[in-house]
């Protein structure tokens, strides 16, 4: 499997509310869409657009999320996971397991609306890393 | 000023070797050539292509590199800083200055032989954020 498109850079923050105000501060950013919240995965998610990626945004959406410790490391936030783009998911999850390197649960619809799922940072260098199937382009 | 494209995602490892080993057996990815050393900086790096943008492996050159800290509180290594292009790195720098976005040490020659410079991760949602002048096309 080929290394594919980095589709975002997934950034944990306390406040998605502050954190825009900063993107627009400083680089003039609006987010693409208000903020919405995915109740199955615990947070809430809005994405700033640059010219070639996304920064996707992550607030917890209560003490339970799974981005809860993390924020407790890092309570300012911090960068969170990366997300590469694959063909098909389903492949790309075959070759992960024949490989051995951990998936971190089900695959899921992730907050682009297509099947995503995580790998365990510890088999990737430390780094958190989804991996997405590509959005379909519109006809 | 606006959000400008993403360069490249910095990952701090141990071992660069170890690191192009992962890359090659999970995603078949080659170094975009051999890692080579920033000593100013105190590190070596190789880069990784993705389609749209690269990954930076970070080793330190030694105890006293700026990563070393990083990688005792991530000894297998991880998600290290984002770097976003600008035009003009001076005209940057007048506009991060101006809105008192802290900014670390001097302009200096990145790993790609343009202008960079560091922006404190306390003024930028805890990520800290490296701003590339664009490499100029070749002619």
């Amino acid at each position: 499997m080929k290394l594919g498109r980095l589709n975002h850079v997934g950034i944990a923050t306390p406040s998605i509310e502050r954190s825009l105000d900063m993107y627009r501060r400083v680089f003039g950013a609006e987010p693409v869409s208000p903020a919405f919240d995915l109740p199955a995965q615990g947070v809430k998610v809005c994405f700033v657009d640059a010219p070639n990626m996304q920064v996707e945004l992550i607030e917890p959406l209560g003490p339970d999320s799974p981005i809860a410790k993390f924020l407790e490391k890092n309570p300012e936030g911090g960068q969170h996971h990366v997300c590469f783009e694959v063909p098909d998911i389903e492949a790309a999850r075959a070759h992960f397991d024949g490989l051995g390197t951990r998936i971190l649960g089900p695959t899921r619809i992730g907050a682009h609306g297509t099947p995503i799922f995580f790998l365990h940072p510890k088999d990737m260098g430390g780094v958190l890393t989804e991996i997405m199937e590509s959005p379909r382009q519109a006809h």
